[in-house]
């Protein structure tokens, strides 16, 4: 049975649309009957319907950073000029996820989605809901990487421009060790019950380990150093977590952070070309940058080079930033203009 | 009551002597009544007592792997010239520590020992035990630079050279954190059961759990990615996971693990010097060679640079290996070469 969890509202997120896109039968063989995307949209659809960009998410988030840090007229995600689609991944809370889900699937029952599962209800979103055949972008980060890759490798005539920022098309075994204890820091706590907790906040403390191994990766060992967290407003490392990590991740599903994680630790592109990664992204057409960030622990500029100089045409944009992974979160002052000098190139490039 | 523990047993460590050292009084204001410490010995002192070694452990570690792979005819550490004393830290399971120590402070009842306490003890044992005044070397990794920072700071006359190896004089705050989601592992262990377990097997899950928190930060993103451990005749990640980093940690006891990360978190020369960093080390005579590990992923080499840069005459020799912090285990063919040579120059120096 689904539960009541305040954090995936509206009263939280701001306006966001349940779409339907039917029913959506999974990589895995399990079945979303009627599956729901929660959308955020931003900017008008010309008449060509060639200005529409795909947000997809990553693990944890939702439209709500994007429309806050990443979106706006004073952005290269600019809706004066541009249509732009946040598509909420499933699992993550908003859409279809295992708390929210109808009784056959809800809970412990949800079944394993992956990567490619996202994106092909994305693409059957936008073509069917909207009309788009092409679009002129796809951008996420982390999560939203692997999502944007798959993108560009599966349907790649209908992606014009890709902007993968933080994140692989290929996960690392490093990474899947990675979200592996972090999966366990949840589902090692009673309270979680195998996935039939009555209440998240049975799941408090699992969620409060979580948050602190997010500490331990998702920034990097200069952000603790240099105590980046004041500029935050935080006046203790111990303040920090309790009042921005831990709170952040306790608000959270349990189950729709570990639906997450699965799909996480399994993103891969060469799914597509029998496991040869060259070929898988030797598909892409999509013009391409590759934007790692700098001080990323899980996600080294490295091993997204590495799949870089297996994309035609891209190029290696790294984005500078102390804070590392969670630079995501766009807090930074010098990060957001890295990303729109990025992205902006991108948008005038030739698709 | 203290419990067994089949692997700190001389069938699984080999040779090595408990000399007790008497009462410890600690920093913490805790008391060690009757102080043993486990030490190993190789070669002879000289009767001017001059050609001393000193060999701190590190974290879950023991004499045992300086004895097999650090030390020999064929090393720097050469017993056919040096006396070198590998001494095992307080908790480590050899010396006094939680599952050994008498009732009164066994188990959960141990109280809090500092990097401070096993130096002070380590130096009492070299001096009372030995009639050694001044140290030729003192050399160890990770916890062991700990203590070996220590020594050169606290005792800077009677320490000629000092190699701190892949570890910190002042622990910094990433490492903190991290050592905290180490601790967690075993502290949410429902079989931990705060401190009072029956067996180290009633926390089995919580020590595998441990394990692999080491396989995330101990080894490098690339380690993973190259595959290294087929070096190590494994076949698979998971196979690797269950038959070398487990095994590892599930032979080990909790309450002394738990010891351990509770000092390492806290290493901090700076404490002589009411918290200045640079003057503590600048204290230092010794000859140092500060050797961090070029893919460490908690003590890396720029945290490591910058503490070499505040001691007078020291050198940095980096070491490269992509193990990463857990190359300190000397697998890699081309890591002792390297060790030997730079603590061959080390010795080679003026001390």
């Amino acid at each position: 049975m689904s539960i009541e969890n305040a954090y995936y509202t509206h009263e939280f997120h701001g306006d966001f649309e349940l779409v339907g896109i039917g029913r959506l039968e999974l990589e895995e063989g399990g079945v979303i009957d009627d599956c729901q995307l929660a959308i955020a949209t931003f900017g008008t659809l010309n008449d060509a319907k060639d200005n529409a960009i795909v947000v997809p998410t990553w693990y944890s988030g939702t439209h709500q950073i994007w429309r806050d840090a990443y979106i706006g007229s004073d952005h290269a995600l600019n809706p004066d000029e541009w249509f732009i689609v946040s598509i909420n991944q499933i699992g993550n809370g908003l859409s279809t996820s295992p708390h929210n889900a109808p009784d056959a699937i809800s809970m412990s029952k949800f079944p394993d989605v992956r990567i490619g599962d996202d994106v092909v209800a994305q693409e059957r979103l936008m073509r069917e809901h909207f009309g788009v055949e092409r679009l002129a972008l796809v951008v996420g980060g982390s999560m939203g990487a692997q999502q944007t890759y798959e993108w560009a490798v599966r349907f790649p005539d209908q992606v014009a421009r890709a902007a993968p920022i933080a994140g692989t098309a290929h996960n690392t075994p490093h990474d899947f060790l990675f979200t592996r204890t972090l999966m366990e820091t949840i589902t090692c706590d009673p309270g979680w019950s195998d996935g039939e907790y009555k209440s998240s906040d049975d799941v408090v403390a699992g969620l409060e380990r979580h948050a602190r191994m997010w500490g331990v990766m998702g920034f990097s060992t200069e952000f603790w150093k240099q105590e980046v967290w004041r500029a935050l407003d935080f006046d203790s490392m111990e303040a920090f977590l309790e009042g921005f990590l831990q709170p952040y991740f306790t608000a959270m599903d349990p189950n729709d952070l570990l639906t997450m994680a699965w799909k996480w630790q399994r993103g891969d592109v060469a799914r597509h070309t029998d496991g040869d990664l060259a070929a898988a992204l030797g598909r892409i057409t999509a013009k391409t940058f590759v934007m790692p960030i700098d001080e990323d622990m899980f996600f080294p500029v490295r091993d997204c080079a590495a799949e870089q100089a297996l994309i035609a045409g891209s190029e290696l944009r790294v984005v500078e930033d102390v804070l590392g992974h969670l630079g995501l979160f766009a807090v930074s002052p010098d990060y957001m203009p890295q990303i729109d000098r990025h992205l902006g190139e991108l948008l005038a490039a030739d698709g």
